[in-house]
């Protein structure tokens, strides 16, 4: 896209995009993979179904390098008491209450106990959540995001991620957006200003080489 | 655009991107339009002298009809002890301090007294400012935002005063970018998902009509 | 005591305990009314029983004016992923889940559909939850506080809504303690320091002398 | 105090008081130990110059062994665009301006370049600050608490600190009160629920004792 070639060259000549780095204590962010975010007819589609697929793959090797791991979904109060203005601009929102099928977690990808699943009403993961926090306890210092929407939720979360200073990492092919040119053009967006850019291969072959003290990773509350 | 057209399709059939609208009480907040997003050698360039301009006439109605006024500007310690990880991605924010020329508000933009100034680090205004409990203090429930980057810290700002419950204007050609590209695609998704989008007049033409108590707008505390 | 006589001197001659009064639209906040404490073999005991059951009068009143009306539970996830270092200092509170019947909002309280219900995990109401944001699109500008402990929820909760700028009035006789000298002490800081002491009796009066207008306090959203 | 053993063997009993402990990576934050809060004649008096004293020892220690230091001042704008609740119920603080006197740090405690100094409007030093990514930015996992008053804004950010999952010590002989009886109840009231209490003395014991790579605290940013 000529315009994204312009827009490299002119951040690149301003010294925008250097990478913020890996650290040595990650944790997994997997945003708002629920079924209504996988289903074309709801709010999913584009490339969501393989970003859910691919994050299957991530999620395991979490696991097996035993990172904190936490989950959203979006989950509004049945009785409408906490709508906000984000369900103004999109209604459907209302309906991922806490047993609506729409906002449970999508098969393959069920949080384990002691994972950590977060309610939100918002974009931001972190937004009136204690998800920064829950982090600090176990002393995490880079936060690995995967989810959907690039251009929505995964984005406000990466946003505020990098504000509560934890070097974040966008897993380019875990996450999904129901359009393919927003999607693109967001990735390029976060890469430049809040976040590094890399595949799922490329931060599996990071834990590996993790030393296996910073592998424990587990709260000391 | 032909991708852009694709995701309105798809935002339309599955309901995104209705309008929040445009509440009884508003307050403007310009965002970083300070000398160094103003300079195309250091972060600016592209729409942002036009938005600069326009702006002006924006805060002369929002005086004249007394709306509450924020500014942001980007302030980091001078010996670098606030230094985050967005100054990995963008190093050259380290010399936005105090008293930089850099990190001064525009000419013809100058805060009046009483008019507030926020200092931040961050992408977002509301990030670590206490811009929510101001505006809630003056019982604002619509805030018009101005400022650059539509694609960095605008769209963060208007990300958390969604989520704030604030109804949220973008006026676009109150905002401006160093690449069009990316002023071009963040409106599109400021528009259809956290935000209204009305051009400098439209705004006008909505203060105008407000009833006189409702212009009356200044802080109870 | 003596002392606090001393402490009140003080106070005077430093000009700390000024007023911040009662606006024209105010909320109610009902802190953490559960089973589990209003049981003194749990966390309950002292005056908790009596102030639970003199905020069903202000309940009631609250209703009648159409105030916008929050409570609050302590709510720990059951497999104990959330717990937190508050959680070391008083290990039963990890026993306060979603269906636990110690967290279930007593008997005479139980909320209305549209009154909210906030799961908190940590002493204020407004920590890592969107209360303020809740409140804001409403336009309140004061939080009637009652509930329990007062030197415990209460008290983080009216540091809170002061910090958010919302005056704040705290119910003297709908507030309560499991011991009476942490709740006088208490009572005394934050009405020295933070909110307006007033009793039951008195907010009511104020309630009945609100304008009609104020008290169609809905959402605008 | 009578009431205040009646309320211990009370928070026994419900199991409320159990030490949260101190961690690998402490850092020390000094809450608003500045001129006018060490003035009798303004916001001072009691205990405080002697806690000052000895938050001189605490403070060289904590430079010995490398932790992480932040500051806070109270600071309002000159112009008041910022004045708060707060300052309706203390009218004094909105002289608490960047360049007025009695808002700069105290001699003898002056913070070194790296030194973080936060500038603060509402009693905790986390609110709308970015204290709390500050200190996940160098992987704190403790915070000791020196300042004044013990009754204000240091339980505040005893709070605040506490539910931002850092293990907290309030360190006794290093906070101080204008008063003295506040100044005890609020040490018993954190103790209890909040914090760990520990003299100067045994924190810098404690400090010895650490690892020495847990010593080197540095950012990684």
């Amino acid at each position: 896209m000529e315009q994204a070639s312009d827009a490299l060259d002119i951040y690149r000549r301003q010294g925008i995009g250097f990478a913020s780095g890996f650290g040595a204590r990650p944790a997994l962010l997997i945003v708002d993979f629920v079924n209504g975010f996988n289903d074309p007819d709801r709010f999913g589609g584009g490339n969501i179904a393989a970003a859910v697929e691919r994050t299957r793959d991530l999620l395991a090797q979490a696991r097996q390098h035993a990172l904190p791991i936490a989950f959203t979904r979006i989950v509004y109060a049945d009785d409408g008491s906490d709508a906000s203005v984000f369900c103004l601009k999109i209604p459907g929102l209302r309906k991922l209450t806490e047993h609506a099928p729409a906002s449970q977690i999508v098969p393959g990808l069920e949080p384990l106990p002691s994972e950590y699943v977060i309610r939100k009403q918002q974009p931001s993961a972190f937004f009136a959540t204690d998800l920064a926090a829950w982090l600090a306890a176990r002393r995490v210092d880079t936060v690995l995001v995967a989810g959907c929407t690039t251009s929505g939720c995964v984005r406000a979360s990466v946003i505020d991620s990098m504000s509560c200073n934890f070097r974040t990492i966008v897993v380019t092919d875990c996450v999904g957006d129901r359009a393919l040119a927003p999607h693109a053009v967001n990735l390029f967006d976060m890469g430049r200003k809040y976040a590094d850019l890399m595949t799922c291969a490329e931060v599996v072959a990071k834990l590996r080489a993790l030393a296996p003290r910073d592998r424990v990773a587990g709260t000391r509350s």
